[in-house]
Formats: structure tokens, C-alpha cells, sequence
């Protein structure tokens, strides 16, 4: 039996999507991203994705954290040192959205250029 | 000059954020993938992309469409007849998604594993 067959992110119930989600949303995307630079605390995260929230950060952390992708390791120092690192798959998706991600910035001009197009065709009308 | 070195979606402000919101986000996503099978009218790309609303599909082709990453095609047949299809940037970017997300859904059984030890962890406490 092939694993993957059963598992379609196009299906409204398949458990692939919220997974998907935590992969690819707002926090999430970004947080994979910079961990692929290698383990980071949260205040290094949360200042390596700008903007987000604590809370949001937070949130997105411990889904990926659940989903397996990433690994939140506390070590018993004084204060207490929590890190975060993305897990063997963890990284290979990452590795996938940085190569996505690398592609979209490399053709933010164009896409600029698109936007300021669509946007006098829709003013003029 | 570079023209990529400018962009970055770690940046708060960065114009590559909400492209990349439109791309990775939870409709535009599945949008983007289902349209990587060929050009297609609207009413099927809502059954394709279960579980989305007419409102919300509308949004994020509009979203891709400003952003050149979607065409828009209205053939002046009777009754018309609107088609939507990816661009050149656009086929890329769905290339690079729907590699994330097949090796994704084949991590699914390894997820599922870990979704569960994590909520069993958890409900301990």
C-alpha cells in the first residue's frame, strides 16, 4: 500500500491541510524559514521575523512543534534556555518553502511591475 | 545591481510579504496548485478546491491576478466564458508549492504519529 495516496490537501477533511497551514501561513512559513539557519530561541525568532507577535509566534511554534517539524528543547541552565530547531522533516520543508520563497523575491519586480499594471487598468474603469 | 537583494520577507515592510501571503495562504495556495493541471473555469476550480467560498476564491485569484501570477481570460461566447490560468512566474511558483506539499502529504503517516504522542504528552499534564 503506498502511504501518500490517501492523503489530499485538495480534500476538505484531510488531515494534510491544517498541517499545510501551519507549514505555509503567516508565522509559520517565516518561522520555518529562519529556523533553517539553524536552532534559535524565541526572542531571536521573534526578532527574525519581523512583526510577528508573541502570541502568534507562540501559537505557530507549537503547531509545527506538534505536527513533528519542530523541536523545542529546554535546557536546565539558569535561566532557563528554550530552543527551537526544525526536525529532519522540519528541514526538508523548509528547505522546500526558502526555495519557493527565493524564487517569489527574485521576481518581485515583475510582480511590482504586474501589480502597478493591474491597478491603473482598474483605476480607469 | 542585483535586483533580488532588495527583497526579503523577513522585513515587516517588505512588498515580497503579501505576495507571498497570496501565494502560501490558504486559498491561494490550493488555487495556485489545482491551476498547475491545465487552465480552468471557476466553478470548477470551487469543486476542485474543496471547502472554499465563492467569496474567498473570488479574493485570491484577484490577489494572484494583481500579482501576475494568474490569468484572467474572458472568451466573449454566450453565455461567457471565464477562464483562469497560471503565468509563466506563475507555473513556477505552483511547481515549487506542489513539490512542498506532495512531500508533505507523504510525511503524513510520520505527522500523524507525532500529532498524536504530542496531544498524548500534553493531556498528562
Amino acid at each position: 500500500m503506498d502511504s501518500d495516496v490517501d492523503y489530499d490537501v485538495f480534500g476538505a477533511a484531510c488531515p494534510s491541510r491544517p498541517v499545510l497551514e501551519d507549514v505555509t501561513g503567516r508565522w509559520g512559513s517565516l518561522a520555518m524559514g529562519a529556523l533553517a539557519d539553524g536552532p534559535m530561541r524565541f526572542n531571536e525568532l521573534r526578532r527574525r521575523v519581523e512583526g510577528v507577535s508573541q502570541k502568534m509566534l507562540a501559537q505557530s511554534l507549537q503547531a509545527l512543534e506538534r505536527d513533528g517539524l519542530v523541536n523545542r528543547q529546554v535546557q536546565s541552565t539558569f535561566p532557563l534556555k528554550v530552543e527551537y530547531s526544525l526536525t529532519p522533516t522540519g528541514e526538508v520543508l523548509a528547505a522546500k518553502l526558502l526555495d519557493l520563497i527565493g524564487y517569489l523575491t527574485g521576481s518581485m519586480p515583475s510582480i511590482l511591475d504586474a501589480q502597478q499594471s493591474y491597478d491603473q487598468a482598474h483605476a480607469k474603469t
